[in-house]
């Protein structure tokens, strides 16, 4: 299989896009990456999109987008995770290069969240659970990671302090991101004093309902040396995948990501590496819970350790490994099917050194941790600036 | 990229199953491909399903049916593609398996149509087309075939008795296949007398909605000789895929499926032969009109001679080229995530010699045509016995 790069990003301003429809904000962002890239042509593209049928009754996305990005009669194809769709839809793209079969993909995610009202993105949302066994008794996103924070406090003495600290600092990395929904600091009080929504979990742990899209070009990578010169070449070296139980009833362990931890030892395996050499990362902050439980799955830190991190700010922008520096999908927000396009455009731009005012010094190698429903699916890529 | 081969098939009798959901209907059909190969693992997975968010209120099939096939922490992914879902499925497993990523991966199409009733069933078929443009304003599948057909009927001369025979014919075929939905044969006059659905469209032109799922298993062909012997080797020798406008009014030509022709013309190329070499094939027969305008895309006929040809009875069993020994989504049933799967197994059952009564004579080579919608998308494959 062939080294497969990166070579052009596409992304735009996120939040409650009244004016703009889901082709609108897939054709905006696939034609910023393709220009991005300054190619002029793709050999075929790879959606990610959780549910375009419950939030706008539009399935069959690969050939409504195809035809609105203009690249017909080019193979395309919608693939669906949950909220790990975009990390699919880079899995797929990444697999269709390397193997030899394509030269120049586009990899896309899109949610248009908006066109539903609240308690309708709820139900939708509910959907990457066991709807026969959760959703339909009644347990909605929330309250499923309120059950895993009460765990996790249960048994590692986790405090809502540590949990406000993750919200905080990702609010501090997403005032600089100008695409960022809420682009804005927030206090370790206003976190703490916001409205409950779930015992333990409050507003401002809760990652928000968001539309937008992002986009990503995919070349081999001596391609890439050859012809997209003006930039250092950042190739993928680990990929992984795993899937886990749909409900969480069926966990043995509710403090733990299964699916993260697998996917990510083949990450590393592939790229011969282990977690102390990951540089910085971005990871699936669907509630602030999630990002403790995440960075420990993802060995970065010792179970139980997650919490303590945040508190010390060694995940902080100037910590040692630091998260999120996009704002995470609390403040940058959290289109599902793009997210995880998104997490991979924030990583290539740190270690390009086009991140703007959130700039990281001296990051190599960066990593993108991505999940579908409570971890019933988790995708991993790390990606490696070279020479 | 490496030759693929297909070890394994799974099915079930397809129908109105209300004793089955969706996940019992997967792990059936899972289960019985994982036993028809004699393996006792898989490295991945791929599920195509169109809308199992519409039909069931369920996404994230990634988990929930590596979970209930018993096959977790394996990489799993849904893909969609409206009614080539099955088809897209399927060029993904190819792909896996041909790029060394994986040895064995299961391939596996499903779709649970009945737990919501006929109007929202048709609503869901309905988001396969532009949703703004044509869903909207009233335009259902059975509606943008009849414009199809009647364009047809206009440039060729296309008759209703042309029509009619491809579901005496593809009913003919279904008759002897026990996994079909309706089984049984009807007369020309019955399809010609039967209910009018959308001029001149009547209900025994139109597939009807199913429950169902199949499945499939990949290796290489190097292990597929070395340790898959007790039948006939069989290999993926083309595969092609291709999009078009989602919405009808933006075509030239409404008598022509132009991602069909163009993911043959790839399909072709690669297995290095042309539409003659085609012993026989499974085709998209969505409504018999369909079937076709696809023949004729396909290159099996010159552009007007579909209908001619399915008159004169080319296309049937004993006929020089013939579709849909299966019954086609006619007979044997169009749950639309699952169908182009059950296409590939019905060839390589054909190939195998294990089409029991239907069993076609010294058939070497089969293909399959898989579409979405209005032919928005549409997947070809080519299969061939070796040796």
């Amino acid at each position: 299989m062939r080294d497969v790069a990166i070579v052009g990003v596409g992304i735009h301003k996120w939040g409650e896009l009244w004016n703009m429809s889901l082709r609108d904000m897939f054709a905006l962002a696939g034609s910023r990456a393709i220009e991005d890239a300054g190619i002029d042509h793709i050999d075929s593209m790879y959606i990610g999109c959780m549910s375009s049928g419950l939030f706008t009754a539009q399935e069959h996305l690969a050939s409504l987008l195809a035809d609105y990005l203009g690249v017909l009669p080019a193979p395309a194809a919608r693939v669906e995770s949950a909220c790990a769709s975009g990390g699919l839809a880079f899995r797929m793209g990444w697999m269709e290069v390397a193997s030899g079969l394509s030269d120049i993909v586009l990899v896309g995610g899109v949610e248009k969240m908006t066109d539903v009202n609240g308690d309708e993105a709820t139900f939708a949302l509910s959907t990457a659970a066991d709807t026969e066994y959760e959703g339909y008794q009644g347990a909605t996103f929330p309250a499923l990671y309120a059950l895993m924070a009460r765990a996790h406090i249960d048994k590692y003495g986790t405090t809502l302090e540590q949990m406000s600290q993750v919200a905080v600092k990702s609010h501090s990395n997403g005032a600089l991101n100008p695409d960022a929904q809420y682009p804005f600091p927030v206090t370790l009080e206003q976190v703490m004093k916001s409205t409950l929504v779930a015992e333990p979990l409050r507003l401002l742990h809760c990652s928000p309902i968001t539309d937008g899209a992002a986009a990503v070009i995919l070349v081999p990578a001596d391609i890439a040396k050859a012809k997209f010169k003006k930039r250092p070449l950042v190739v993928v070296t680990g990929a992984g995948h795993a899937t886990d139980t749909i409900a969480l009833h069926s966990r043995k362990d509710l403090t733990w990501m299964n699916s993260t931890e697998i996917a990510a030892k083949k990450a590393y395996q592939m790229a011969n590496i282990g977690p102390k050499d990951i540089d910085f990362a971005e990871v699936h902050d669907c509630f602030s819970i999630a990002e403790i439980i995440v960075t420990e799955s993802l060995g970065f830190f010792e179970a139980g350790q997650g919490g303590p991190a945040a508190e010390k700010g060694i995940t902080a922008r100037d910590g040692a490994k630091p998260i999120n520096t996009s704002g995470g999908l609390k403040s940058k927000g959290h289109p599902v099917g793009a997210t995880g396009v998104a997490q991979i455009i924030e990583v290539v731009r740190q270690l390009w050194g086009e991140a703007g005012t959130r700039q990281l010094n001296n990051v190599r190698r960066g990593l993108t941790q991505n999940m579908g429903g409570t971890g019933g699916s988790a995708l991993v890529h790390i990606l490696e600036k070279r020479g």
